[in-house]
């Protein structure tokens, strides 16, 4: 089921030091901010060689990023994602066995323009795992 | 600086019970548990096409895996691991901008039988971030 780690996603208080310490300390690519209202959060990406980390910081109202932050103020990794080729039949074998899917059970847009799920930490070890459904074709190399 | 992500570590409360969901439910490719003594932690590995997920669970006594899995029963992720290509280096880079490496500010053998540190989270929003040694003609292509 499970394919590619797509992402961790770090929920920072501060997303401009966050950026500069993964530019200029730790000498990554990082990509500039970019907003998303409609999830809430204004995120930049790190290119790693193999994979990404997200930053992520609330924003406007009711962010799912904001009470994460009251209950870890200097930050912390908030998700991880997997891909998945088929996300419908990845929910169902997942609520087939018993797994919870957060929300209505159903796929949204992620911040990628892709469909993406995210299920119940406590289902995954504390975890919160974000699936994102990513086309074979779409996949780098 | 960094280069790939070697691996996320998740610490489980029961070893078998993660692995058998990474392998039967999100059909990842898991390998066998690994009793690490002298870091206190037994490892299961779980491949991906891009990374690595390390289940960890506390082994003896004086885990550094048992205090967190103490505050987070469930379990929860535990630190990221980035390679880089001259620990050295990058341990005095990081130590001259302010950064702090746990322990005594050298690298240890880890569990990949490669050069370790781990940097305080306090200095990285809240996110326990493990530098690892890997010779570039090791990585795997």
């Amino acid at each position: 089921m499970i394919g590619r780690l797509n992402h961790v996603a770090i929920a920072v208080p501060d997303l401009a030091a966050a950026a500069a310490k993964y530019r200029d300390l730790l000498g990554a690519d990082v990509h500039h901010p970019h907003d998303h209202p409609e999830h809430g959060v204004t995120v930049v990406f790190v290119q790693l060689e193999n994979t990404k980390i997200e930053l992520l910081t609330p924003l406007g109202e009711n962010s799912p990023v904001a009470k994460f932050l009251e209950n870890n103020p200097s930050g912390g990794i908030h998700h991880i994602c997997y891909e998945v080729s088929d996300i419908a039949s990845s929910i169902r074998t997942l609520v087939d066995a018993g797994a919870r899917v957060l929300g209505d059970g159903k796929p949204r847009i992620g911040a990628h323009g892709l469909p993406v799920v995210f299920l119940h930490p406590k289902d995954f070890d504390g975890t919160l795992i974000e699936l994102e459904e990513v086309k074979p074709e779409l996949q780098p190399a």
